[in-house]
């Protein structure tokens, strides 16, 4: 595999799914909109958009993935919750990581486990 | 509320959270990549992606869901899963409704219920 899209998400915050999924296709969007023009992007969509949600325990893991992700070079997007429903506003919910070489985005999720 | 995107899911295919959360983004996804160049799809960026997560209880469900969406002249996305884990080959597993009036999606899929 060439590419991935990482969706890591907060499993702390007791979402359902509806609200997972709403959360998680909010962090694919993000990433897909600020990445149109990369060269790893279009790879991913000729690939059919290979994408894995993982999952984290804290809010404190989430934005230590991301910091990881963002030190190494890779596309980050972060989702906050606009708090309408189920989280209080603002909350760091989930965010996306790519679309990357696969192997870049392993050395950043590679520990985490599918949600 | 003037714009959304309504994501529709099935859910008698036992799909996990995760893959439920996945293939409701893919379906994000390809609605946005559809539409980018739509005047509802501007507006639906500006009010922050409003978007809801239904749910069906059969294939005949979804299908008739996205063919009363296609009628009304609606954008509609399809999810065939690529069948590597979870469900078989090509099974249809959700859909993308909009971004569109929220009235407009609202007459296709207000009868549905969250998931």
């Amino acid at each position: 595999m060439g590419v991935k899209l990482a969706l890591v998400v907060r499993t702390d915050l007791g979402m359902g799914r509806g609200k997972i999924a709403a959360q998680v296709a909010h962090a694919a969007v993000a990433a897909v909109l600020s990445n149109l023009r990369s060269a790893p992007f279009a790879e991913w969509l000729r690939e059919g958009q290979p994408k894995v949600v993982l999952k984290v325990g804290s809010g404190a893991d989430l934005e230590q993935v991301c910091t990881a992700a963002g030190a190494a070079g890779l596309p980050v997007r972060v989702v906050r919750d606009a708090g309408r429903t189920q989280v209080a506003p603002g909350t760091l919910t989930c965010c996306a990581i790519g679309p990357a070489l696969a192997d870049d985005v392993d050395r950043v999720v590679g520990e985490l486990s599918l949600l």
